[in-house]
C-alpha cells in the first residue's frame, strides 16, 4: 500500500479525494499497490468529509511522515504552493500538481529540486485539465521537432466567445452567465486577460525545448475588447473569434509565441471546440499534426490527471525518475513581438479615406471587405505573411482616431 | 550509444531509419544518449541506401550481437514478424512494433514473454499510427474507469467515404482513387473489410480491460455494401457515413463492440475527421471525454511514434519496465453481437407495404422519413435503444427481398 498526502481541499484536492474512492479499483490495478489518502492540509476543517479524520493544519504532519511517499499540491499560486512544494520535494516526497501558475513560474528550479531528491515532480493536470497533452508531448512525440502548437487553452474564455457567438450577445452578459454557471470565477482577470492561456502555452513550448520559456516575455492579448460586431464580421468571415495560444519555432534558438483572440476558419479542426472545451493542435516535423480536444478544466477530469500521475509516481517509487528538467539560459527565445509575422482584420471608421489607410498601410497586403451596411472600412491586413507586429502597430498609430477593432487571424483568410 | 536493429525495411521500417536520421539532435536530448542504427535485417539488398552497410539476412546476426538492446519490428503479418518477436524478446532486447495484426494475435503471450526476460514490448504505433493513443489510454486516463472508445481508426476507408460524400462518386471509382494515390494497398481487404479497425479496436479495448480482447469475437462488417444512395440520404439527415470502431463497457465482465459504417451527425466532434484522418474519441468517468486526431497512418507519422518506443525503452534500460500485461482469461468478455442494442436507418422498396413493415419489426420504435423521390421507404428504427442486433436481423428477414440497405446509426439521430 503507497500512502499519499493532499495541500488543499478546495476544488481540485477534494476532486483527487472523490477519483481514489470512486475508482479505487482500476487504480489499484494501474499502480500494482493499493493507494491511501493518509493526510489531508488545509487550514479549515470539514467535519462532515469522509476523510474528516485525516486532516491536519502542520505541513511536518506530511513532511515529516516517513510513509507518505507522494503529496498532492492543490492550493494554487506561486506563493504557499511553492514553498511547501520545496519542503515535500526536500523530504523526498513525489510532487504531483495542476498548478499551471507555479509550474509556468518556478518549474525549472522545481524540476531541479526534484531531481536531487532522486522524486519526480509531474503536472500532466496544468494543462488541458484532464486531456493528456503534458506526457503525450513529452513521451510519444518525442522523436519529433516540434514546429507549432496552437490551441484552445482556456476553458472560461471559450464558453463565454461562444455564447456571444450563439447567442449575439455582447462580452458582461455572457461574462456574468459564465460566472452563474460556475464556469467563471467571482474574480475572473486571469482567464479573461489571457494570463491563464499565456501560463499554459509557456509550459508547452518549454517542454519542446527542453528550456524554460518565460511566460511573462509573451505577448498576450484578452477577450474583453471584443465586440459583438466583431462576431458579426468573423461570421461574414466563415471563422469563429477564439481566444489562441500559439507557439511557432522559427529555429534552434527563437520561437514566436502569442496569446490573443483570433479569426479562426470554421473548418479548421480547432474551432470543434465550443463552450469549455479545449482543443490543442500539435504539429511536429515527422509527425504532421496531431489534435488533442476534450474538457480543458473541471473538478474530476483535472483531479483524474492528478491521479494519474500519483500512480505513475508510484510506478517509479525507488526507482530515479527519468524526466527532461527545463534548462534556464540567459538567452532569450522568444522572439521580440514587433518582428512577428502578423496577419488581421482592422475595421476603421469612415471618417478616414481609403488612401489615407493605404497610406498608412506603406505597401502591406490589403485585402478590402464589403461592408453591407457601408458605414466602415474593414480590410484583412498582411495576407502576404510580410506584414509585422511593429508596422502592424505603426500603421494603426497612423490611422488614429478611426480605427474600430483589430483583430489578428489564425490562418491567411483567402477565401473570399 | 545505444544500438537497435530493424528486422523488416519496407515502409514502416525505412521510415524509423529516417526519422533516426533527421531527428538525430533531438532524440538524443530526450533518450538521454546518441541511437545507432546497427543492424538492419531484410531478404533484399539495398545498395544505395545511407544505411546500406549495415543489412543483414541473418537474424541471428542481431540477436546475438550483445551491443544491440532494442529491435523495431517492422516486417509486418503475425508469421515471420511473431517469431522472430520471440527470438528478440528471448534473447532480452526490447522489441517496438507497429504491427496490429501481431499486437492483437499474440499480444498476451509477447507482453508476457518480455516481463519475463525483463524487457518493454511496445506498440503505440500500432493504433492511429503518429497519434498518441496507446500511451495516454495507458498512461494519462489510468485513473479513469474507460466507458466506451469510438472513433475513424482507419485512414482509407475514411478517405474512400469522404470522396464518396464530397464527389457522389461510387465505391469502385473511391477504392481505384485511393489506390492510385496509395492510400490504399492494391490488396486492400483488410481495410475495406473492416479488419484493420476491428484489430485496432480490439488492441485498445483490451488496455482498458488490462485483459486479452480477442478481435475475431467482435463484429465487424466492411464498407464495400454502401452506395451513393446511401450518402444521400446521410446528407438528408445532416450525417456523414464513417466506418466506426465501438467499445462500450457494460459492467465490470462485459462489453458491447462494433466494426461497421454509422451514421454520424455532423456536429460530432469525431465527424471533423475527413479524408485519410483519425478520430478516437474516449470516454472516462471521471475524465468526461477526449479525443485524439490526427493522420492515423503514413510512413513518417509511424515511424516517429515507432521511435518515440524507442526512446522509452532507451530510457529504461537495465530498469525493470512497468506495464500490465494483458490476462487471457477463460471467460468471454464481448458481448453476443444479438444481444446489442442498435438503432439503424433502413431502406425498403414499396413493394413492401408500410404495415407489413411495422408488422416486421413488431412494437420496436420506427421513425418514418420523408423521401422527396418518394420512390422507397425509409426509417429509422430502434431510436428508443430498445432494439437489438438479433431482433433487427429478424424485422429485416421477414421484410425478405424488400430491403435496400441498413445502415447503423452512431447516436440517436432525433433533430427530425
Amino acid at each position: 500500500m503507497i500512502q499519499i498526502a493532499i495541500l488543499g481541499y478546495g476544488v481540485v484536492g477534494s476532486g483527487v479525494a472523490e477519483v481514489c474512492r470512486m475508482n479505487r479499483d482500476i487504480i489499484r490495478q494501474r499502480a500494482g499497490e493499493d493507494i491511501q489518502i493518509k493526510k489531508i492540509l488545509d487550514i479549515r476543517d470539514f467535519p462532515e468529509d469522509p476523510y474528516a479524520d485525516r486532516f491536519t493544519h502542520d505541513p511536518a504532519d506530511i513532511f515529516l511522515d516517513p510513509d507518505i511517499s507522494v503529496v498532492v499540491e492543490a492550493i494554487g499560486g506561486a506563493g504557499i504552493a511553492y514553498e511547501l512544494s520545496r519542503q515535500a520535494l526536500n523530504h523526498h516526497k513525489h510532487v504531483v500538481t495542476s498548478n499551471k501558475e507555479l509550474v509556468a513560474t518556478f518549474g525549472p528550479e522545481l524540476m531541479l529540486l526534484a531531481r536531487t531528491n532522486g522524486v519526480s515532480y509531474m503536472f500532466e493536470a496544468s494543462v488541458g485539465g484532464g486531456i493528456p497533452i503534458i506526457r503525450p508531448l513529452h513521451k510519444c512525440l518525442s522523436a519529433n521537432v516540434i514546429q507549432t502548437i496552437s490551441g484552445i487553452l482556456n476553458g472560461t474564455t471559450n464558453y463565454i466567445l461562444t455564447r456571444m457567438e450563439q447567442s449575439g450577445i455582447d462580452f458582461n452578459t455572457a461574462l456574468l452567465e459564465a460566472q452563474t454557471l460556475g464556469y467563471a470565477e467571482q474574480n475572473p482577470t486571469a482567464d479573461i486577460s489571457g494570463l491563464d492561456s499565456c501560463r499554459k502555452i509557456a509550459i508547452l513550448s518549454s517542454i519542446t525545448f527542453s528550456e524554460f520559456i518565460d511566460y511573462r516575455l509573451i505577448y498576450t492579448e484578452g477577450i474583453s475588447g471584443i465586440t459583438a460586431e466583431d462576431i458579426v464580421w468573423a461570421r461574414r468571415l466563415d471563422c469563429k473569434i477564439k481566444l489562441l495560444g500559439c507557439f511557432r519555432r522559427q529555429d534552434e534558438q527563437t520561437a514566436d509565441l502569442i496569446v490573443a483572440p483570433m479569426l479562426l476558419p470554421r473548418r479548421n479542426p480547432i474551432a470543434v471546440a465550443d463552450d469549455v472545451y479545449n482543443a490543442i493542435r500539435v504539429e511536429g516535423n515527422a509527425l504532421g499534426e496531431a489534435m488533442f480536444y476534450g474538457r480543458g478544466a473541471g473538478r474530476l477530469p483535472t483531479a483524474s490527471a492528478v491521479v494519474a500521475d500519483v500512480i505513475e509516481c508510484v510506478m517509479h517509487i525507488n526507482r530515479v525518475p527519468h524526466l527532461v528538467p527545463w534548462i534556464k539560459k540567459e538567452r532569450q527565445i522568444v522572439l521580440t513581438h514587433a518582428d512577428c509575422p502578423v496577419s488581421a482584420l482592422i475595421r476603421l471608421s469612415r471618417e478616414i479615406s481609403r488612401p489615407a489607410i493605404e497610406n498608412a498601410f506603406a505597401g502591406a497586403s490589403l485585402d478590402w471587405l464589403d461592408d453591407p451596411e457601408g458605414c466602415e472600412w474593414a480590410v484583412i491586413a498582411g495576407n502576404d505573411g510580410r506584414l509585422t507586429e511593429g508596422a502592424l502597430g505603426e500603421a494603426l498609430k497612423s490611422c488614429d482616431g478611426a480605427v474600430i477593432s483589430r483583430i489578428r487571424t489564425f490562418q491567411n483568410i483567402s477565401q473570399f
